[in-house]
């Protein structure tokens, strides 16, 4: 069962079931590519954009009352998630994401012929181009659209997850904040620190990551809205651009305010490029934790094995009884993901030309999916992974025991040459530090006692 | 409703539709991250080897008859897609892909124990691990599914793909062959060429790009299969490798063989990445021939627009009549993902440790995510663009009578530097080559007529 | 002629003139890796932190007033580029850059046995690591000078350098704020704009490059020194971390202060990071810049030839007058490099293993490369190419007049619909949007006239 | 000291010593950029070529036999790298090469003069572009080049490089053939395997990464030359393409052949982008040596241990007696540098314009960095680590007589569950494989003696 849509280009044989018109129709057929849909976020925000700027036209008086509400009617299903089967259009389509605002446009315009009583889709009482894209254009909707989406992505699921992560970890720092351990360096044995101390900086990192991520938000909350479709704002009132970016805010309880220059907002992504920036800091972060556990957690026999991971499923399909740092893996899977992604966002994000960047799909696609997965890899890990790590204490002890490094504290005493001869001694000989210490004749037992205590070697002003 | 599946770490309740065990159930609450499912590519090359295993083991005597009947009928579902559903974990899981390895086992257990009529799922007659995994490890398995998903999507879908615009582009150019027209270098005019050789380059590009892509072919046709758990073959009989190569390669049609070395097949994934640096070349090759056919389809009044691109839909949401190369457009983004998505696969495939790389499924899933797109994208390119394409010759001729790189046919003549003077007076002066020459002495207006001739400017020994 | 120095593996031959010492001289011997040396400007901050720490530790009693004037003075030279010859290390050696922070002690030293007429080099009266790395580490004393680098670089060269590229553009789009001409989408005419407005996109873009490079600054100005070996800053006093990090604030200049966590600091490079991709957010609006220029400047008779693009040199060793864009297309290889630097970054940074990342060389030399390329390449476009930049107001006009898109200014007048019919017929008939309106009857003449006006087009409420 | 030079531009001052001309001047001027060099390598390359051409020409009648002396002898003489210092351009120049071309051209032209007795430098006898340029472009000569250089370095330094380290690390397995120890995924436990084992999957990736280099080279050795400005070969006579190839092979015993498509070979990179991806491969395989060097040899007390790297220098500032693993810290480095580089190289090539390429400099600049970073790496890792490598038998032996996946032996004897039961049990109670099986009373005490030995478990067929 299918209906006739019509365009500037003709006429186009619709299935019944859909809402869509001709110029989505089109590009299903144009752009059979990939299985990558266009991200709901950004129809949603879309959606959000046609009910805000319906309310703006309606005051300006450039849209009649009813038609403002049954454009507000219907974008509030769409936002209810209830047309989400009406948007299947892929990313790689134009670059400008026009087939998509054009998609939201018909499905609006549909939905909302059909709340008037005039049946499915169709251009009357409501034009999808002359009432729901009034006073806008495709080359300033979808770059507000992204941004709406990357702002809501970032804020509401991923600094939350981040902090969920962050708070695990302090945790669990703060618990073992006195727990002494050998420190490594280059993966080779160091002076000792705390399982605190190590764990903290993890915390430390993530923050360094929340607010390379947060630094980046106030340039994202600055819309194209309002620019039209080279930046002069043609077609749209005057006031337009900062009225809408009002009702926006107002909507999403983000701070959106207009973008200071909308040539600029049309044909440059340099916002979501520095957000993907601090992506790829908390992914560089994410990296380092996976890779240390799963590090600090190698064995059970035949590693360092100071930290027990959760043994949350049978690791092996041929070997019984094998457990694997499996979180640690997703986690460092996703983050080459994003390490990946931002290739992607970058290139794509200096190939835009004059008054319009055309790579704005795959932007957002790259941009909404790391976040996306950088979210849930926090979630998942903290309550996967860091809820159920435990230190194995007395593996602990005993490298901090055999550790040569804590010939170190004898720096300040004996210097470093004299101290470097113990060490070298004892590595070479398979003895200890006080061993080789006394053999060397450069310290009594009671210096070695008094001066090479582990747990006077945590902080500065320690000399052992 | 549910019912009760175990492993070795204890009981998990599963869905009653499902015919998935405790495992595959495990990987769904400890994985919650991201949509992008494992790919279903993989997944069926899984049931393949599964099914090349069952008659394998059967011929050796490691496996009853009856029970090896019942892997390959529930194999064959698989194969057939009838079973899809059944497949519900993420890319990220565990690094060595092994919770999908083990939904594939369960799967075609939990069916063979249907068919078998002892109800969906459990552990017999068939045992996801005893029977089904025979002679495998997750970790030879998944490696091996993850090159007959690469080889099967290179050979049937990629290859004919460039085939196909490759073709295309031929045929253009053969039918533009002698159209004369300007070339350009550094985006400026530069000496004549014809459309037709214009057209020839990227021909040759693909051709190269076809080159890097079959070249790396041969060792992704090298199976990592008997290798087993870290690449010595325990557990699997003497000449399983190779008796399961041969019997993939009858499957597929495909030239499998066993690798050579198993630990490296386990360990590495260099033969994937030289396949993704193949697929780079053709991004490479694409994105010019994107950019190449916007920039000549630029305009149609105010750029070089000496080629028309078919006018597939509108343009824009808010200028009437507008066209826009959206095929190109598409076109470079997907590039643009394809770039990203080696910096992914080029970092994962470094990171293994030891006897595994375990970022298996960020490397196949960006993989086939790149051959996908590139070979609907060569197709999709073909069909909507390259088919469509005229060339506007009055505009092609228009430029090249105005061009002043003419002037380079002068030089075996009168030398670089005075026909540099020629035509840097031409320039400023605004006007022809011929006056600025006759202005200037250099040459008779015969001589100019003798010299400069375009249309004998298209090849070596051409002197004008 | 060489000498003999010593360090704790035994003595080694070292030449003459030099005054590194053993460690210097194995380095050499053991790195003949490439020909990219350790950064300068690190060996200048390692001087700065030498200088400052011997200061600190003569204030707190570690340091006889003698040896540290002896340290400060040799540390002064180095400042001065008096002993640039002496720091021969590479980037490819250990991953800490101890071998460098070793060269910096032992040249230190080395020269300030010298001036205390002991001859060159050796350990007394001065130890390069008793004394000039007192309450140091490389560990902490290497990041802390990647981040006084990185800090100084951009401070004093990379933001100065937008500065005058910026202001040179602004200047050029205050000079021709009124110029009106085509504006272009997807490479396609579209509605007017002026020449002065699509000019403020690449200054707005330049702006939030600035913001986020700018924003990165705080963390890069939180330095490690303190932490000496695993972050707990054993072997350096109370109060060392805060008194250095106001030393070395004070000698710069610049806001310096302690790092919040110190292991952190020495593990991960997360602050340099997010300077990455803010460098990556200027690089991807200079590809846009340079992109852009090349394209409006395209020609001069065969392409876009908007802008005259300064001829600074001949461009073509074969075509005599040909004059080409030179200055973009350094800028846009500039680029693609900073681009290849930001993965090299990415992926370094995330690499760190538990105390320690021991990938600083290679972050700290492609980092502070990016920031050179990208100085240089702002200062020098704006030098060599915006200044000496010129419009083509004929062709501008030309192509205004003839534009199809100037149609938009009918929507809403006429709604899209018939605004689209009117260009598709003054496309596909060669002639104006007049003649097509006037002949499909849908306006007058005069409305014409006063509704299309391009001039009144260039801003909201603008509806022709 | 300096003297005029001119070009079609105009009069320059160029110093004395110098041997180039005005354009090279010019450059210097005009690209005050970043201190990467043109490599040298690209600049004896150039030589080659007007060398060749020389012959050719001179052949052809194109060019008196005086005059192709003078060029061949000046040529010869930048071949002997006697005038290396007359190259000071760098890389952030024309994205065609043209100013290097024309720099070898002036340099040819101005030595050639001299050895005339004209002086140095001017346009007579010979002329940089009439006579040394004689047949050529930029366009042509400048890829041309790129593709010399980059056969020539990796036949003569990084395929011997490569197999210098392979070799070494095969004699290494083959010295340890029989060594059993612990294999490990997912860097836990699993089952044995020989050291030799363990090495022979460095050679065999090292094995995929020669072959993917190899195979890229077919189409390096493609050369451009004969194409002159377009691709047209306008101004080179019949046959120049072909005679200049094969005078190229001649004087440099590589296998060049003149490139089918000359449009191509200008206009894109394929042939270089696809060998750029064989460095990738080969970068990403020498990044899981250097870790997994690093983390076999951690420790020495409180690591892995099992591998004992040469302490070729004392390895910390502080911590005395420490001895780091910086061999595999300088090769991780470097491949960071490759994997950025790649980034950049595919970036660049897909940048190319109708019929140019103008990121010619900083692909060949990556590419060669790449190519000598690798060479050095491999070279100096064999001779500095793998060649001093020792494995710690006690240390192996222990970790494998403890370890628990041993229990993977039984899986033929008792099934895949029961032997899971047996290893957890084993692990939580911290007891032995056997004490836990007989316990369980899955088997007797002879048959574990029978079934599980590691020795047993190192080849197919095996089954404890």
């Amino acid at each position: 069962m299918s209906r006739i849509e019509t365009d500037s280009l003709g006429q186009v044989e619709v299935p019944d079931q859909a809402y869509w018109g001709a110029q989505t129709q089109r590009s299903l057929i144009n752009f059979a590519i990939g299985k990558e849909r266009m991200p709901l976020a950004v129809l949603h925000a879309l959606a959000l954009i046609k009910k805000a700027a319906a309310r703006v036209n309606n005051r300006n008086g450039d849209l009649p009352a009813d038609i403002a509400r049954l454009i507000e009617q219907a974008a509030d299903e769409v936002l209810d998630g209830l047309l989400d089967d009406q948007f299947p259009l892929v990313v790689w389509q134009t670059g400008s994401g026009t087939q998509s605002n054009m998609n939201v446009n018909e499905v609006i315009a549909g939905r909302a012929n059909e709340l008037a009583g005039k049946g499915r889709g169709g251009k009357a009482p409501v034009h999808p181009n002359d009432h729901v894209n009034r006073s806008q254009s495709s080359n300033d909707c979808f770059p507000t659209a992204m941004h709406i989406a990357a702002a809501q992505a970032v804020q509401h699921k991923l600094l939350p997850a981040i902090g969920e992560l962050s708070s695990g970890l302090a945790e669990l720092a703060a618990r073992h904040q006195h727990l002494v351990k050998t420190g490594r360096t280059h993966m080779m044995d160091a002076t000792p620190i705390t399982f605190g101390q190590e764990l903290s900086a993890y915390v430390a990192q993530l923050d360094y990551a929340q607010r390379a991520i947060r630094s980046a938000l106030p340039a994202v909350c600055e819309l194209a809205q309002g620019g039209t479709a080279v930046g002069t704002g043609l077609n749209a009132p005057h006031g337009f651009a900062e009225a809408i970016a009002a009702e926006l805010a107002a909507l999403c309880g983000l701070p959106f305010v207009t973008a200071p220059n909308k040539f600029a907002a049309l044909a440059g992504h340099e916002p979501l490029t520095t957000l993907a920036g601090g992506l790829k800091t908390l992914a560089v972060a994410l990296m380092k934790l996976a890779n240390d556990l799963r590090l600090l957690g190698s064995g059970p026999r035949g590693g360092i094995a100071e930290v027990r991971l959760p043994a949350n499923e049978p690791g092996s399909s041929i070997m019984p009884g094998k457990v694997n740092p499996t979180q640690c893996e997703a986690l460092s899977m996703l983050v080459c993901q994003v390490l990946g992604n931002d290739t992607a966002i970058g290139f794509a994000a200096s190939q835009g030309h004059l008054q319009l960047n055309v790579f704005k799909p795959v932007i957002i696609h790259n941009l909404l999916q790391s976040i996306d997965l950088l979210a849930d890899g926090c979630s998942n890990f903290q309550q996967h992974c860091i809820a159920g790590i435990e230190p194995d204490t007395e593996q602990m002890a005993a490298h901090l025991e055999r550790g040569l490094m804590l010939v170190t504290a004898l720096n300040p005493h004996i210097g470093y040459d004299k101290a470097a001869e113990i060490a070298k001694k004892a590595y070479s000989e398979g003895t200890t530090l006080r061993a080789a210490a006394l053999t060397l004749g450069y310290l009594t037992n009671e210096q070695f006692d008094q001066w090479v205590r582990p747990e006077k070697m945590l902080e500065p002003g320690d000399k052992g």
